[in-house]
């Protein structure tokens, strides 16, 4: 059944290359697509459309199939083209008239617009909620880890010392750069577009203010053509946002694939978290932090695609726009997944202890001997010309280190200070 | 002058292959290396590193330096690798030993980014004043032609009726979801990152509060890791969300293009913005919009030269980082030029009247005629059936256009709302 | 059943993110996976490693799961980590020992590598059919509609004549520079890498020449590393091929939406092609040429995803490696289709009859004009200012057209030197 | 002057825009846009649209011009738009109205798609010259260091022996790769493209095949429309292949800068090749090869730049092309800079013996011990769980090296296959 059957044959060929597989993916927002449906039904009433009876009949309905897809019993057989034109078949099948009635001052676009709106907000709320449990993890493991001592690097060449704690705690703190940018990104999903049907609104006096509080949104997209614009540009911000968190989620992945090389030998992981060879009996890979890193490399990709399906195109809806679901829905749970079980792995790391005294991290507290000299009143540059001419003739002797206290610093985590920074 | 000059030879093909253009490029962050560099020396005075007397002779030299840069007076001969070579080499041949002391408990790294986090930071607030003043010139344009009619179109096929206001608005609204991000980006940039050195932090005992204060940060970044991991981070936010601009500027221009085409003819401008061609007497073309809509679709690309940098790099800085500069900067001039070019331009836009009488409008008003029906109480999906065998049977005519009402429609585009929507 | 598997207990959850969808996606390279075991047989029976009985043994269980993958009867069970540990775990179930020595002098990575340049081997053949096809309907629709005149445009005005010859033999041309990097693609991936093992080849002496010849490889990829990094660089490049491919699709079907608008109406299609809107009752949009816009704009971000997955690793096999195959397969399959629907769709464009009077085209000759003063012996560019003076003052009268006759102009289509063009 | 100059004011700021920098970037094309321009007027007289004597007073001032370009004394005053219109300025002064007849029958876009082609095709010939000298050092790297040992790593694990000859062979035979997509490139802008004018072509009765021949193209863009449409695609093309090359530079480069670390050690540079710190006196920083990984980056980021100005856009010459230039042409420019500079640099590399006694290299040869045992007649798998047992149970002792004899296996590495493979 389509929504706009005019008794025409459309060509099968067609039909399935239009189709696509939009069943599958729209089982992701039939539940958004009902919540949706209620708020709309209550307007349609409150401004006279519909009448009270039928409004009662309609949410009668929307309450056996949002307990149907809660169930995971809601089905989209192969002749209805989506999620909406199922919904209101079975509407219409149920209720007769009274279903014909629902798309009254509405549009199929409408109701994508909406739901997805609805699915972002839910989704990347959930997906600040894991990134503040990483984050507290990784806050945890600072503390845990203050005092031990990891080789710092510049240029991947040993410079100076590093720690344990400053390690865990940076990603942690550049975790809440990204939540700047993954509230922006809510914020523009949380604004009501529906009422802006097929993009050019409604000749309907309908009430969009009573959708937008049925449905907890903070404000209305109130433009209808800006309300469709939206479409793609959403998708856009979010994948965005969505790769500025995996972006860290990566970095921190490769320092830990690094970081567990025999060359390195800085953490190592349970047995139960590696994976072995075919051929080499003795590998205990860290398959899992590769897949956090390549995993959120796919979804660093995933913008240009939404930027690209979109850019140049003149405004009002394209049918372009109905292939931004599927891999921004798998994106969104992809990075779900990741943050999981980067979570969940991340806690059985064993941090090892490093033998600092290995001749290959002699010259890391050079810095510390300048500033001793410069404690005993030579300027810097001069003091930097001492120890580099010592290091110059091997005449150099690895000295005491001097202790760190500034904010921010390896003395001084400065943890709570950060724990505040994470927007609520 | 090299800051790690240890009296070696450098190879010259080398040196220029890893110096490049970095002092053409300085020259933007040399105002911003100064205002740094003063805060530094206030805080090695007030920590006890310099004297009362070395801070001041500092501050008079800095004066004279940030004088000549805004007299365009500033030069980086080719002795020096950057800007920060230039101004310590200028302070010691002044200055002797205290020259030598004004590198104390940083880094050039730390140099770099700090500058660069002011420099992005009054960017970026010049582009939000900007893109202000483009928002406020659409919603004075959308409400001087709110009741010029403009085909509205989806799949570029003829749909239903929009306006002018509609249109202009649309595309002022869109733009505040772009500031939802600019702030967030702005938020990212505007955190201390003085005091982490070469990323590993001091082991003098220096206070990041002061220079916080100094220079006017709203907060620390904290983590000496997580300052220098924001190389790149940083980069990568703030050309994203040039792209999410420049992503609704192009757009918009390609509106224009297309309008100002024969086809569509909805406006057109002046003749003196428009370019002519070399064989071709009567052209009158849209350059300027062209050019807009590409270089802000170069501006998009940003984003991922950014990413690629320094994509799947372990933590620690590495020289890759100084890559990051040169597009990044021109980029950010590039995005201010057009929004100063396209808000200039489209102040002069020729709005012009669409004839719907014309044929191939004929259909624009088919929803309404079915809101008609369903006002006498037919269901909507009956009624949307009756239209439609009119239309297959050629049987449609044209009725009356009925008014919109609803927030965001054509005949109530809420622009007072939307004013109020753009963040401060 | 893992390869690898040590008797030790792999965690539930980490095993389900590491396995990921691979047994559905291996699905797609059985077939080739047992073609390559076959060729890895014999050659284990040439160089003695197996006996002529194994090896038949071997190649007779082989040919049964060949015929079950044909009758998509092959399932890989979710005991099973991938295609590989099934077709192996299989034959120790069926053949015991000899079952056993298959993986002798391979790796899984070796089984993997080159059932992939298998499957591309074959399906960038299979889509140069299909290019060809499509090559062959764009010159038949161009000698078809060579005498049709279409106006061009350049920056969207309305510019000089054209053709709808032209305009489709244009397409065709430029699919041409698409198969040049085909075809260089499909070389890319016509070389044996089976025999590199994990990466640093085998202490067997083992023949890969014989591998070679069995598999058809035009060649080996001989240094075992090599072999090993071309994961990653061959689906950038399988990508970016297709990616090219999809870039003249997409721009084609922009030109097709346009040019079906209203305003435009230079072309339509059959009802049964196109689709309509849940509200609008006379919308029969183009939606086809709209999804074959947008997926080949999908897969031309799949350049970006290969090699943000790979970008920065160092050499050496990892696990990120595995996540190529997934969106690589699915690109390969959409690109097919893409071009099977083009194909089919194009077919049935009904070419419309442009009315040139209409005023907008007035000036589409005033190049012509200008030559014809030329003809009478003024330079050029005195006959342009002469004409230009013409247009200004609204003096401009249309004039006659001349006809085109240079190759590859309108008059003279040259299709035949096209058509040789195409590589074999 | 501006060819198109019909007398009106062109306003400023809009002249500054959309003429940017091209007087910079035209430079670079000036030798090409004068040997087309030769071209085309030799052509012009054989036609008879011009005398001989005409052509020779032509012919002599783009000598002089072309002496002036060679000399670097051309110079595009600001009061020209372009290369363009300099040129032909130059000739109007000289030659009066011979100058004026020089534009006959081609357009500006004519002139600049024929001038960035030849540019093209030599840049990206000299770039494959580079490539060769770059492919034969890996080479003689490969033979002079054949027998010199390097651990194998897979998931940056140690893994299996390698050795240094496998390792820079194995670039040099992944250039390969690189060098078919190059060659198909070449192939896409060795096709003439003068005479398809503003994109329609011309009603002059040129002949295309005598530029051809003067150009030395090996065939014709016969389709005007398809000439002009490959602005954009040509350079999308060019930067992929570009980027396909910088991939394997980058990924060289990533592996050199691991190499150095001290925690890998395996290779080193002169001092003259390495940069200090501002602070840290050891350091010797591997920046050359830091910046040719961060460079090689960059350019793989430009073909989504190309991609993203032209996508979308309908058919027909747009302002937004002009764009193009810019960055391809510094693009080019870069990627020859790289090649020469890497090419320089690896030569002083100094491998170093790694001491695979050391205890994290241990397993190293753990699959030539199962390969022993299979040797004795045990199945692999079987194999397989003995040696795995000893490594779990800790009994395992590091045994003898078995040698690799197969092709491209370290003890065969068929350098001359590989340098045989390398397309002429």
């Amino acid at each position: 059944m389509k929504l706009w059957d005019k008794g025409l044959d459309i060509d099968k060929k067609i039909e399935q290359f239009t189709v696509g597989n939009d069943r599958e993916i729209d089982i992701h927002i039939a539940k958004y697509d009902i919540q949706a449906s209620v708020a709309h039904a209550k307007m349609l009433e409150s401004v006279g459309l519909i009448s009270k009876d039928e409004l009662q009949l309609l949410q009668q309905q929307f309450k056996v199939m949002a307990e149907q897809v809660k169930n995971g019993e809601f089905k989209i057989e192969s002749q209805f083209e989506d999620v909406h034109s199922k919904i209101e078949f079975e509407l219409i099948q149920k209720l007769g008239d009274v279903g014909r009635k629902i798309h009254t001052a509405r549009s199929r676009n409408d109701q994508v617009l909406v739901a997805l709106h609805l699915y972002y907000r839910e989704q990347l709320q959930q997906i600040k909620t894991l990134s503040n449990e990483f984050f507290k993890t990784l806050l945890n493991l600072a503390e845990k880890y203050k005092d031990k001592v990891l080789p710092g690097y510049t240029h991947l060449q040993v410079a100076m010392p590093s720690s344990f704690g400053l390690w865990f705690s940076a990603y942690a703190e550049q975790l809440i750069d990204d939540m700047y940018m993954l509230d922006a990104a809510i914020k523009t999903v949380d604004q009501n577009p529906l009422g802006s049907a097929a993009g050019y609104g409604s000749s309907f006096a309908i009430n969009r203010n009573i959708t937008t509080r049925e449905l907890g949104f903070s404000t209305l997209k109130y433009n209808v053509v800006a309300a469709q614009m939206s479409r793609g540009k959403s998708e856009r911000t979010i994948a965005s946002v969505l790769g500025s968190i995996c972006n860290t989620l990566s970095r921190f992945a490769m320092d830990i694939c690094l970081y567990t090389s025999q060359n390195f030998d800085f953490i190592c992981f349970p047995d139960q978290l590696t994976t072995g060879s075919s051929i080499m009996p003795h590998k205990k890979n860290p398959d899992v932090f590769e897949l956090i890193r390549g995993k959120s490399n796919k979804i660093q990709a995933l913008h240009l695609e939404m930027l690209l399906i979109t850019n140049n195109l003149p405004s009002g809806y394209h049918r372009d726009y109905q292939l931004l679901k599927e891999n921004m829905i798998s994106g969104i749970q992809e990075c779900t997944s990741i943050l999981e079980i980067f979570n969940y792995s991340i806690k059985q790391i064993q941090v090892k202890t490093v033998d600092i005294r290995d001749p290959k991290y002699l010259y890391m507290y050079s810095v510390d001997q300048i500033n001793a000299l410069v404690e005993q009143g030579i300027s810097f540059r001069e003091a930097y010309q001492k120890i580099s001419e010592q290091v110059q003739s091997g005449t150099y002797k690895s000295g005491q280190s001097k202790p760190h206290t500034h904010s921010g610093s390896m003395g001084n985590l400065c943890l709570e200070d950060i724990r505040k920074k994470f927007p609520n």
